[in-house]
Formats: C-alpha cells, structure tokens, sequence
C-alpha cells in the first residue's frame, strides 16, 4: 500500500519550532497580502528568477550591481525600489526574463527562514491547484507556514491554508496530521462561498485598511489564473519547470 | 462615552510575547482539556486555594509539607501525587477546604507564564458565563491565552476562545481587535451545534485518543455548572468571592 503524506499547517513563524512532522517535509510558503501572491504573479509574467533577501540594506547592495528591486516596509515601497510589493507591479512586459531582488516586511523573511528544507514551494489563490499537484507528486510530507502578520495568526494566511489542505485531500496520498489543518479546513468552509467578502468583514481592522488593497484585494483572493511552481533552493526562486 | 475594551486571542504561548495589546490586560488562561476545566471542578467543590507550581520536583517538596497533590506527565499521575488531572479527580467532599498543588504538563506552565499581569482567570466552558461577566466589570483590554497542546494550536482551547468571545461580545464596552479572535469565533460558529460531536471528530487523532478522555469530554464542554472565577495571583489560585 502506497505511503500516505501528512499536511500540518503552521499559523505563523513563531510556531515552525514546533511543528509535529520530522524532517525532511515540504514546506509551502503562504503570504497572500502580498508576497507570495506578488511572486506568482511575477512569475506568470515571465521573470526568470527572483532572490529573497532579509534586509532593505542588502537589497540596497543588489541595486548598486545593476538588479531590478522590489522592497517594502509596512506596505510602503522603499525610495530606491524600482517596484513595491504588489502583485500588478509585475504585470507588465518589461519584467519578461529579468532578475529580481525582493525585500519585505514579513514574506520574504520567512521564505528565508525555511531555506534549509527542500522543496519550498511559493503558494497563493493564484497557483493553489498547481501548488497541490505538484506537492501530491513529491511523496513528501507537507508543512502549510502561514507569514502571519509580526509573528501574529491572520486570516488571509488561514483561508489559503484550508484552502490548499482541501485541494490536497483529494489526492488519495495525503492526511491531516493536526488541530490547526482541521481548523484551517473549517475556517476555508465558512468562506468559500465568498471568500472576497469574508475578508472584507475583517476590512474595517487596522492592518488591512492601511494596506490599502482595493485595487488588488480581488485578484489576491481568485484561484488558479497561474500554472507557475516557484521553488525556493536557498538562494533564489525559480519557477518549476520540470512538470510542463 | 465609556471607553471600549480589546478582546484579543492568543493561540498559544509561543505567541504571547507577539500579542497586540498594550499592558496592563486581564488574561483568561485556557486549558479545557484538562488543567483549566479541572481547577474550575475544584472550587465548586470547595477547595480553599490552589498552588500552581513548575515542576513535579516542586511539587513533591510540597507534598513533604504535608499538602495534597495534583500531578501528571503527559496525562498520567505521577507516583507521589493525591490525584491526577481530571476534573472528576476534585469532584469528592474530601477536597472541601483544602489546599492542593497543582503541576501538569501544558496547563500551570501556561498559567505560571502570566504572572505578571493582573488579573489572571482560570476559565473553562463550566464557568464560562461567570467569567464573561467578571470581564466585563473589569474596565480593561482582554487576552484570552489559550494553553494549547506543546506550543502548538488546539481545537478545544480555541473554540473555547470562540465561545468566550462571543460571550464578551454581548456587553457593550467590548470588541475584537485581531484575527485570531475572528478566526475562533467562526470556528465557535461551525462548532457551537454540538460541541461534543465537533471536538469527537478530532478523536481520531493521536492526542486526544491517548489522553482517554471518554467518561469526562462531555463535562468538559458542558456550560456554567459553575459560578467559580478562579484567579491567579503569582503565587496561588482562590476563586473571586468579591461579586457573590
């Protein structure tokens, strides 16, 4: 009998020390408002790589090389960026091919905390069904890591894990291992019906609204408009290419 | 215009030091299966106050001293200990008036950790409403700290989150101020039916299938057999006879 994956889901960095599942797991990197979202969409723009870096001073150093950066603190692109941290940001032609350097508030710190796992995958609404294919296909166990937001749970986070934890269940390979899949799982079954207005319920808090997502808040929340596996090795992102 | 007061929910104790809100804040420890639900049990049935301590080594001094003990590791009693950590353990006249130590493996750890903050409230579905009610008299911020299963998230301390939340949120001077707190009040929501058959879906895992909690689950999620508002003061627990 073949042997069966289990799927945790992590709230937030500050509890990945404490994941359950041993060693070695898929680690699938959730950061809706924006990051990953942002980075699946660079990708179904054609951008050949883009290098996560933990600090505005090393993206800084990057820039004076001659790369392309995307840099944000608390949703305010950087001066010297050439993008902020918006998924439109990548819809346009001029990003075909190029290398970005990326730099955020949460996101890309908590890529960078993974890098010793293998595959890190980059997940969002945008490429959920490909996102649990691909893993369905590695015979690994699986770790959903929610960016949170400052070390917090959040809601986008959430959905998308119960999200995806349900896209896994029906490959017959996989299984909940714990409170937080089933929890994640029953939060995605109060907003599936509509998950743009459930967030929005939660709108009127201060995090979202100072994000000012409007214009983006719609596609952040639609599946599938992307085929694209952005796989993290430590140092830079690349967009799978092996299953096409 | 009466100022309004924060609910906040806390996951686990890996997260308390990410919470949002400012000091000073009442702190509703939960530990619903068992340590919270069983030092509710014990006031009701008239124990004068109760120790929590950090170890069973300091437990076992104690119990050199003369007092009764609660302990247990991983859900069993420990040798030396008068009872272990269930609430039918307190449920016996012989407790009436007594004084007893209390270590577990994921419970007094919690409450401990929050000895600096005032008040701190034991709370479990037996005293639910009481607690609500002391909450709402007390002019202050609220974090609900759920003690969780070894760091990580559980179901039954967060829905139990949820049902405190949607308790307070019934007095006008409260509201939510994160999405944790969201996120189990729409658990509560999916949940509140029939809490038991909830919770049991969950019984398949390992956890809770070695705790063997058969005979007491139902009192566990049974709501206000209690009017007992434990309250912890760094050093013990007595319930708050102030509003009786």
């Amino acid at each position: 009998m073949e042997k069966k994956n289990s799927i945790e889901v992590c709230f937030s960095p500050a509890l990945f020390d404490h994941v359950l599942t041993c060693s070695p797991f898929s680690v699938v990197v959730v950061d809706i408002l924006r990051a990953t979202t942002s980075i699946c969409s660079a990708f179904e723009n054609g951008v050949k790589q883009i290098i996560p870096v933990a600090s505005a001073e090393e993206a800084l150093s990057y820039k004076e090389e001659g790369y392309l950066i995307a840099a944000e603190r608390n949703g305010i692109k950087l001066d010297f960026a050439d993008f902020g941290n918006s998924p439109d940001n990548f819809m346009q032609e001029s990003v075909r091919g190029k290398s970005i350097v990326y730099n955020t508030t949460n996101g890309t710190q908590t890529i960078k905390m993974v890098s010793d796992h293998k595959p890190v995958v980059i997940a969002s609404f945008s490429n959920l069904s490909a996102v649990a294919k691909f893993l369905s296909t590695q015979k690994q166990n699986v770790v959903i890591l929610c960016a949170g937001w400052k070390h917090k749970f959040n809601l986008e986070d959430s959905l998308f894990a119960g999200a995806l934890t349900a896209e896994l269940l029906n490959y017959d390979n996989m299984f909940m291992n714990c409170d937080s899949a089933q929890a994640a799982l029953d939060l995605w079954s109060v907003a599936e019906p509509d998950p743009l207005a459930y967030i929005q319920k939660a709108m009127h808090r201060e995090r979202l609204r100072k994000l000012k997502l409007d214009s983006i808040l719609e596609y952040c929340f639609t599946r599938d408009t992307s085929k694209a596996v952005p796989l993290y090795n430590g140092f830079d992102i690349k967009n799978n290419l092996s299953h096409e």
